[in-house]
């Protein structure tokens, strides 16, 4: 039925990847004493033992995976990362499994919610593992959409299909090739953006740290004060790569084998995008001198930072938007759910989504006055067929219908309408902060139940693989014959 | 362009019907010295002239209307009544034409939203006024529903396309009779509802009106206490009549000539609401039991009463449901949009909506298993085609931008955002009462600002026309050529 051996291969296969990465923090434990090192080799140990164990088992002459494999094998790659991803938390933090599978899924999944407090004065190893996970989150993000989800045409994104999403034999070469040009370009804007934010004041140490969650829109910072503790020039910068890590990382790829920007500024949906981020931006700017009484450069870096910062659902903190008065508040909660461009770090429900849906309905309407008009919706040059649509019903339905399940599990907990519907908006649109008191710009997750702990990591996973790709694996048809 | 003459004669028919229906509160006042005879009597007259000038200006041989025309006199004739139905309160309540303006436009789109208070005290005859205009306002509905929007193909109720919404002339006489047929259930169960309203203790004055305003899913009461006024056998049977009045009345028409109530029990979405409203009751008496210490009986009945007050947007108030805890005010939260029965007297959004919905999720993860299988979706042996889907997709975007439009607009005045929210989403799905501490069930929505009531008029129309019908009006392409 499911193809165990490839599944263990490609879980092997990861987790001897994500064994690497914990590389670097344990390295640089050995400098910092005190900061954990006995415990990330542990860690280390312990995930490379598994690796080999899977690898071993799942190794085969016939490397085959059928559709459901690949469901099954997407979501569980998040899951088993997710619990090795966690041993050094539970070593170093000394935090229960519960926190640090919760701090770590919102790690990969470039959520950015955090239970942890303290972190000024954190290891440096732990502050460096936390950066990693939401970097190395982000670029297997980019890949999975580039080359996974329209394969499987989950949520419309079979309209992002490219040559490099064909599995067939005589494309692997091309795989590969896009693959490494994406992982080319994601380096190359992390170092930029480390070198800005060095350029502007941080420390070498912080500017790597913010550069790896900057640019995957995790938005984990090494200060409690998150952004705040940092110069407005810092802050711009910040404002502009993540903008640059909601746009879609292919187009990056274009942009830079024709050696021209076009490929991205006549893209809609980056054209989409930032049309949203200029209203959205002016608009909150526009209230903040009016009713919060802000120098206007004051209010448009606030502004203009936090709006990119919801949109890209990376989460970085400036200010604390909820207490600008209700017409904020209400925008952000909208604007938490939004997203920016599929193709990117960005969770959400993307930009494209609703600009296919605007299409639709300025076609609906005119057929609505000429009802015998002929009208064809496309997108990006594309036809828009039926089928993407009932794709992206499918996708925005299930996208409500976790927020409202998990919102409602939360609320049973009695944790408040605003924390409980604000909690999971954020969760499964992989943003970070909430709103309210407990887990508001200014707070943390700390303080709830372990159940609502489960029940947002459940959220952040899918929110991150696009909701179906894990949904499928409940229903009983997936699992018979 | 528009043919003002027909538009000007339709709008005259339906103002004489309404100074016809100013006639039992006018009758009443008689009686009752200073309840308002000589205003009542100046309200009917205005009307009566206005009518008269409006049916001899529109009188012309041909009477011809266009698809164009029908979508602006359907607007226009909701728009236009509010102006007139709103004078006895200006004269008699001696409140401003916005807040007449407002509790007219809560009555006749059956909202139940209100700006009066002392209702126990006021006079007989404002309190039938109020009454009769949401029985008017229900009747008027459904007759739209029916005959007018599935014509427009507004929402995808195309899918209720029946020989009464077929235009051409040969059917006429089949429309009048499904039409006399409607008028003559709605009368049927208004009569069944104030018998059992009387049997139950209340005054012949108290079950008239409640009777008008549970038939029709408004909610406007005789009491500030709202249902809590009454006794309990009294809730019950408010219950079951909101609950019949959240079905489509063409099957009781249906019933009603077959003899039987297959037609009712057979439906998709007859089904779909009662299991809706049965899971949402039992799991808020549970959670009434298990958090609140409420006996089961009395948990049953509040949570029933609540739910179906809700789900068929009527909007009694019984106990004060934001006060039971964070799960029902999540749950409420989402109950307040779905709405009921299309066909019936129910704003909001409509079962038939998310049943179509769900079944197009289950096809498509069927899809994501079996790429190359074939599915069709049907509803109650129909066919759901595409531009069902994409009618829906446009209906359902448009109501909830609409919600975040008034709601932006009401939270740019600092009204918080939890009234802001709730009062957005209560007003577009036609419910009654909001949340939080001024507009909640035992609040009232008097001290909110007049931009504030003006906004929530126009959502209150929107949502009552399936919000599609107004936007088209303002297309630039609508008034072209």
């Amino acid at each position: 039925m499911v193809n165990v051996r490839p599944i263990l291969f490609v879980l092997g296969l990861v987790l001897s990847k994500l064994a690497l990465f914990m590389y670097p923090p344990t390295i640089l434990a050995i400098f910092n004493p005190g900061s954990g090192f006995v415990e990330f080799a542990k860690a280390v140990a312990i995930t490379h033992i598994v690796s080999f164990i899977c690898l071993s088992l799942g190794r085969s002459k016939q490397f085959k995976l059928n559709v459901r494999d690949v469901f099954l094998v997407t979501t569980l790659v998040w899951v088993v990362s997710t619990v090795f991803g966690a041993l050094p938390f539970v070593f170093i933090n000394h935090i229960s499994f519960t926190d640090a599978y919760f701090e770590t899924m919102s790690g990969i999944t470039t959520t950015g919610s955090t239970v942890l407090s303290g972190l000024d004065n954190m290891s440096p190893s732990i502050l460096l593992w936390r950066s990693l996970l939401q970097w190395l989150g982000g670029i297997g993000f980019i890949v999975m959409g580039v080359a996974i989800l329209p394969m499987l045409n989950v949520g419309g994104m079979r309209l992002f299909q490219t040559e490099s999403s064909d599995w067939s034999d005589k494309s692997s070469p091309r795989i590969k090739s896009v693959a490494k040009n994406i992982v080319v370009v994601y380096l190359g804007l992390t170092f930029a953006c480390f070198v800005s934010y060095l350029a502007t004041g941080m420390t070498p140490f912080e500017a790597v740290n913010h550069a790896f969650t900057t640019i995957s829109t995790g938005g984990y910072s090494t200060s409690d004060g998150s952004m705040n503790h940092f110069s407005h020039q810092t802050q711009w910068f910040s404002t502009l790569f993540m903008f640059l890590g909601g746009l879609p990382f292919l187009l990056f790829v274009a942009a830079y084998r024709k050696e021209s920007l076009s490929a991205l500024t006549k893209d809609a949906q980056v054209i989409g995008f930032f049309k949203l981020f200029m209203v959205a931006s002016l608009t909150i700017a526009a209230w903040l001198v009016y009713h919060d009484n802000y120098q206007a450069a004051d209010a448009l870096r606030v502004s203009m930072f936090n709006v990119v910062s919801v949109l890209t659902t990376t989460g970085f903190g400036l200010d604390d938007f909820t207490a600008w008065g209700t017409l904020t508040t209400v925008l952000f909660a909208f604007l938490l759910m939004m997203g920016a461009c599929s193709g990117s770090t960005a969770g959400g429900i993307k930009v494209f989504r609703f600009q296919i849906a605007l299409t639709l309905l300025k076609i609906q309407m005119m057929k609505l006055i000429h009802p015998s008009g002929v009208f064809v919706q496309r997108y990006n040059n594309r036809r828009v067929n039926d089928d993407i649509i009932r794709s992206i019903v499918a996708f925005t339905l299930t996208f409500f219908a976790t927020i409202l399940i998990v919102a409602a599990g939360l609320s049973a907990l009695d944790l408040g309408a605003i924390t409980s519907l604000s909690a999971s908006i954020t969760a499964v649109a992989n943003v970070g902060p909430g709103m309210g008191p407990i887990i508001g710009p200014t707070g943390n997750f700390a303080p709830l139940p372990d159940t609502a702990k489960w029940l947002l990591s459940f959220g952040m996973l899918l929110g991150r693989l696009e909701i179906l790709t894990v949904f499928v694996l409940f229903l009983p048809a997936f699992w018979k014959r």
